[in-house]
């Protein structure tokens, strides 16, 4: 891959000074080696307005604020993140911005983590697609992506010195796994190394993750850059195959790797290899910059308006409540009408272009309408305001409907610290229920980064439609759903839990001492409600609409290691509608452990009322496989797939299974495969029996020990059978039989 | 404590066949050294009739079948422990036993773990506290102890090969606390090496368990046996301080070792110090023999019953259903009356030398009574017999009371192998269901070795006596404590969850790949239940009396690094009653991550009907303390330590709070300290603040990135600060900084 003609000329100092940047958010001009400028993201520019040498804290630049990645996810649609990523890019090309710091594929481990509105969801397979959706469309436009934050952050508590100590299974089955798929798919031009530890090992000085994972596995040709202050030490970095580090402006990094070089302690070929790809990056990137390119805000607000209505999620509609008439009286009710909660803080907070008031929207929508408002709460954390509250009630009870905001404010969710619970504020839910009481006719709006519980809501309000964070044009998405000219569609990408308490990172999040552990091992997310038989308030995959939909014909094929799945659906209702239609895989005769079930893929289809079409599923092989720890790679086992195709994970409508051929693995024996193992075996099996029955052991008298002395046995290492055997079978004998048996 | 001279004269070859045995339970005679005789426990003997070369698997001699470790636990009596012990060590004694292999302290992990009826508790307290006992009272009798299976070998499935992977707090703060209390305690002549690996390393192999923990930290000063057929690699384990491999019988070991220390790669000394070791021992334990010893089985099976009666919990009894009076008719139910399940299968499987039928007991304690049977059920896992059903349901209809004995047959629990689900038989309980339909009287008792799940049981039955497991002499004490003979005082040991899916190590029980992950942290047991605030069917420490008892007057005083409590009691009944009184300990404000609460103490008092009496519990510092990870050892923290006390850990009756001065550990800032542990330091906070604020971060405009940018940044490690401050303060500067203020 190294290009080493890319650096004729450079001296040792200029090839260690092109690692880190010139300042906050630009690389160093080296040589012909162009500078470039990398601004913040995921959902919009964050370009400070000025010069770059500060700490990018300064007012940014305007740009369109897209709907944060939680609620991009909820469209369940790769493609419209593609064309979110491709007006980015626009965007960027406007603004001379040549990398663009996104997307952001962490799993949400736990619904603290505060940075989780900045991630897409629970389940890789979901997180992946969608990155690596956004990743073509921007880089489409020649600008860069840089997949982040690589790997395991997923919480903020303690983020620079945590290690987050996980088991392989876990490791590459989930938490790598959507990081793999951007990678393999989209070939984002960088990466950023996280924060934190993993297992014990800075993740900026890791040749784990930064070579042999990222690099010599899954292919991964292009940059990778620190996160903001990742580095340590920048000559072990650099070993690991750290190409980058940000920010900029300090001398002393780029001089110890020049020392390191000098003094034999850094091979100078793993210095020429990240001097190579980031020249060969400053050069694409600054190639790819078109000249005078401008963005419509208009069109780009329009678009952000497009994907956030397909991101709402229906949660609840009891008796066809929505869509609402867009006339009679409308209380609209709560301080997030007028003072709309649409993105979240840090680094990701983007200075809109415009931005839509959910309050002024639902007015423009519905003009025949008698609209009146009430804040009913403040969002300052002061607790009960009576006032606001009686106002609210007075305005509800006055009314025909009413559509009340509730939701979390900027300051209870950001980057920079996880939060302590999932409560919606208590002055909400009260008011809430005194709404209630008063207009059984309410229509719940939430806003939020991080799950809520919503037990409570859900006992109360008939109907509920749940925006996450909708980016700028949420207010006219939220008008658009709630009369109907948007008919939503969207689905969870995560579950929500009836309590904190039953989340699977409880008491394994944050971790202390600069550890966290990821018990919970393979069952995040859905995974866990579903193996611990769990209730939730709304599964993973949950969303309606207001039409409805039939699952008829469903039929599997094996094709190659994965599985091709085809349903017909009917939309059944009185409307047009679209469906995100969810393919779950499960292998109850697995081999390893196995979640109940698993996303494996994935559709979405749009029908008009009465109409029918069939829907294809793709099952790829890697989304069905587990990795194989003693082979240390992934491995598709044979065998019959079950297959359930529905609405979300718990409204599966049809279901089959299909036979996989998949690839036996058969691991050779050793002196300590057990007397199990070893009679298991095709070859070494007979013969051992055999031999076995003339022991001692095999004429034990079970009744002196109350108890199957044979089954005792079996899990016996076949070795220890020699100090069983009182002199009867010698360790040589078994390990010419085992020579044998894995001989054949 | 290596005493040379008492291997005086001998060869290498000779040092080395002293660690491993002559056959299958004695040890060799080398020189002048004596050979001794080793049996299986723990709750009676089993020694082998005949000879001891086999694999010690034909009928035993006969003994008395004390409760198992799950029925003693329930007394929560170490001094009954210690009369225990006594018995056993009277009964080795008489069969020339030098050494019984017992007792067994793990702890429960999982209600699967197929060895959990050998086992007392899942809290570290209460099985150190009996184990304790039971050594002392063997001891006293001149006939060593053996605690096993040292350490975290906690399940069957895998055991000879899987690893515990577990971090350092619950390793420390559970799994090897119970171990450590007794070595502490009670010094027990042997310690048993487990079968399994912990973090990787085969324990029979680790210096780290076997010599610093246990000999340099507690001061263990016996002989550490391996269980049989744990010793993979002889040479190893005894440079890791495994004195004696059993079983003997194979010479290649002791060659290996003898061939080890010529050839340089066996340190001579270490093979000096386990020699010296194991001859001590066996010069002890043969000095310790009583010629002609003899027991009396009467007086050892009426300590049997005592024992029994205490374990008995009345976990239910609706409208006082017990005592029942011991005439009219009483219908006894349940193929276990006559056929009683009393002890577990496997190595601790003893030949009882009598054997109470529990249908005769009950004929015998109610003369006057008719007493009718019916087995209703068989117990050979073939289902439903409608017959024998109906037979049970005519009965039960015609008594004026029906006693239902329900449990687990033999072959459904054993060492060797873990159960794979936690319910009684079906046909059990439709059974039960029958029967209460027709006689609402109906008390059950339960017979079983591992947990049940009691949720059907206790939704139907409104009386119901936990047994577990009661020795040979349960079917007596189950007559004393239905007819009122003897008052039941026990207390579970064991929580009863409401189902296996809300157990803590579900899902990581029993592990795959050789590899078991304790995910749940410290979080086993009752502090799993309470953390998550789960129901239970029954909590830890439940248990009822046909008497009452009042709690007065909590008084708490700190007492060195512990805790003196005092509380009143009075018995309101109408009966004389025992009541084990439990005291839980909280720290609300601990530094560190801890359990809702943990059991820091318990005593039992005996009171008259109208009596009152004052309990003082001891709560000791080191069950107050935590393992400090970065000191590498317990730390008792300063704090207001909340003391509850009550009848079981979820009928708490008087608490209050003490505190408790503790050590204040201050950790010294480093390079990696956040620039908040920096800023609250008493020294560096003040100089660090204004140099701070002269940065540009300090300025940081908050609504450029709409959050609390000081927020974030106190979790910056202070030699990153350097940099976020691009070039205005040096990491030297932040270096002398730091020295300055861990110097002062």
């Amino acid at each position: 891959m190294t290009d080493a003609t890319n650096l004729d000329g450079l001296t040792t100092e200029q090839k260690a000074s092109l690692g880190s940047g010139a300042d906050f958010w630009t690389t160093k001009a080296v040589g012909d080696i162009p500078s470039i400028m990398m601004t913040d993201g995921p959902h919009g520019l964050r370009k400070q307005a000025g010069d770059t040498d500060h700490l990018g804290i300064s007012a940014s630049v305007p740009a369109t604020c897209f709907p944060p990645a939680v609620g991009l996810a909820q469209t369940w649609d790769p493609e419209l993140a593609e064309s979110v990523g491709a007006a980015l890019g626009r965007e960027c090309q406007a603004n001379d911005v040549q990398v663009l710091l996104g997307p952001g594929v962490n799993l949400k481990r736990s619904p603290l983590g505060g940075r989780n509105f900045e991630y897409f969801s629970e389940e890789p397979l979901l997180s992946g697609a969608m990155g690596a959706g956004w990743v073509r469309g921007i880089q489409e436009q020649g600008v860069g992506a840089s997949l982040k934050h690589f790997a395991l952050n997923n919480q903020e508590d303690d983020r620079m010195r945590s290690s987050s100590d996980v088991d392989a299974r876990p490791l590459r089955e989930l938490y790598l796994r959507s990081f793999e798929r951007v990678v393999r798919d989209a070939q984002p031009w960088t990466v950023m190394c996280s924060y934190n530890k993993v297992n014990g090992v800075q993740v900026a000085h890791d040749p784990f993750l930064l070579t042999r994972v990222l690099r010599e596995e899954w292919g991964f040709e292009g940059v990778v850059v620190s996160d903001w202050g990742a580095v340590v030490d920048r000559v072990k970095s650099v070993a690991a195959g750290l190409d980058l580090q940000m920010p900029g402006g300090e001398s002393g990094p780029d001089a110890a790797v020049a020392a390191a070089v000098a003094d034999g302690s850094l091979d100078p070929a793993a210095l020429d290899a990240v001097a190579e790809r980031t020249a060969r990056l400053a050069r694409v990137a600054h190639a790819a910059r078109e000249a005078g390119a401008a963005f419509d805000a208009g069109l780009h607000h329009a678009l952000a308006r497009h994907v956030a209505g397909r991101a709402v999620v229906l949660l609840k509609n009891d008796d066809a409540l929505l869509p609402l008439a867009a006339s009679g009286s409308i209380a609209v009710i709560g301080e997030f009408a007028q003072t709309p909660r649409y993105q979240g803080g840090g680094s990701s907070h983007v200075n809109p272009t415009m931005l839509d008031v959910p309050l002024d929207e639902l007015r423009a929508a519905a003009p025949e309408a008698n609209v009146s408002f009430a804040a009913g709460f403040t969002v300052d954390g002061s607790g009960v305001d009576a006032d606001l509250a009686a106002e609210a009630v007075r305005i509800a009870a006055a009314a025909d409907a009413a559509v009340l905001f509730l939701g979390l404010d900027a300051s209870q969710e950001s980057e920079g610290f996880d939060r302590e619970h999932i409560e919606l504020p208590e002055e909400q839910l009260d008011l809430l229920a005194q709404v209630i009481a008063v207009q059984p006719k309410t229509v719940v709006v939430l806003s939020h980064g991080g799950v809520l519980r919503l037990a409570p809501v859900a006992d109360l309000a008939p109907a509920i439609l749940d925006g996450a964070l909708l980016g700028q044009a949420g207010g006219g998405a939220i008008a658009d759903v709630l009369f109907g000219a948007v008919n939503p569609s969207g689905k969870l990408a995560e579950t929500v839990p009836v309590r904190l308490q039953d989340t699977p990172a409880y008491l394994n999040f944050p971790g202390e001492g600069s550890h966290v552990r990821y018990g919970e091992g393979l069952f995040l997310g859905y995974r866990w409600y579903d193996a611990r038989e769990l209730e939730v308030t709304f599964p993973f995959g949950h969303g309606l609409s207001y039409t409805s939909f039939r699952y008829d014909a469903l039929e599997l094929a094996a094709d190659g290691d994965g599985i091709r799945a085809r349903v017909t659906l009917t939309n059944t209702g009185a409307r047009e509608g679209r469906e995100i239609v969810q393919a779950y895989v499960s292998l109850p005769d697995s081999s390893v452990q196995r979640p109940v079930r698993w996303l494996g893929g994935f559709a979405s289809v749009e029908l008009d009322a009465g109409e029918t079409a069939t829907v294809d599923l793709v099952i790829e092989g890697r989304d069905l496989a587990y990795w194989n720890v003693e082979l240390d790679r992934f491995v598709v086992e044979p065998g019959d797939y079950a297959v359930a195709v529905g609405a979300s994970s718990r409204d599966l409508r049809l279901d089959d299974d299909v036979d996989v051929e998949g690839e036996e693995v058969r691991t050779p024996l050793t002196m300590e495969s057990t007397l199990g193992e070893v009679l298991a075996h095709p070859v070494a099996g007979a013969l051992v029996a055999e031999q076995f029955a003339a022991l001692p052991m095999a004429q034990a008298d079970t009744a002196a020990l109350g108890m199957d002395m044979m089954r005792m046995m079996m899990s016996v290492p076949i070795e220890r059978i020699v100090g069983f055997a009182q002199g009867q079978v010698s360790r040589e004998q078994i390990a010419q039989l085992i020579a044998a048996a894995n001989a054949a």
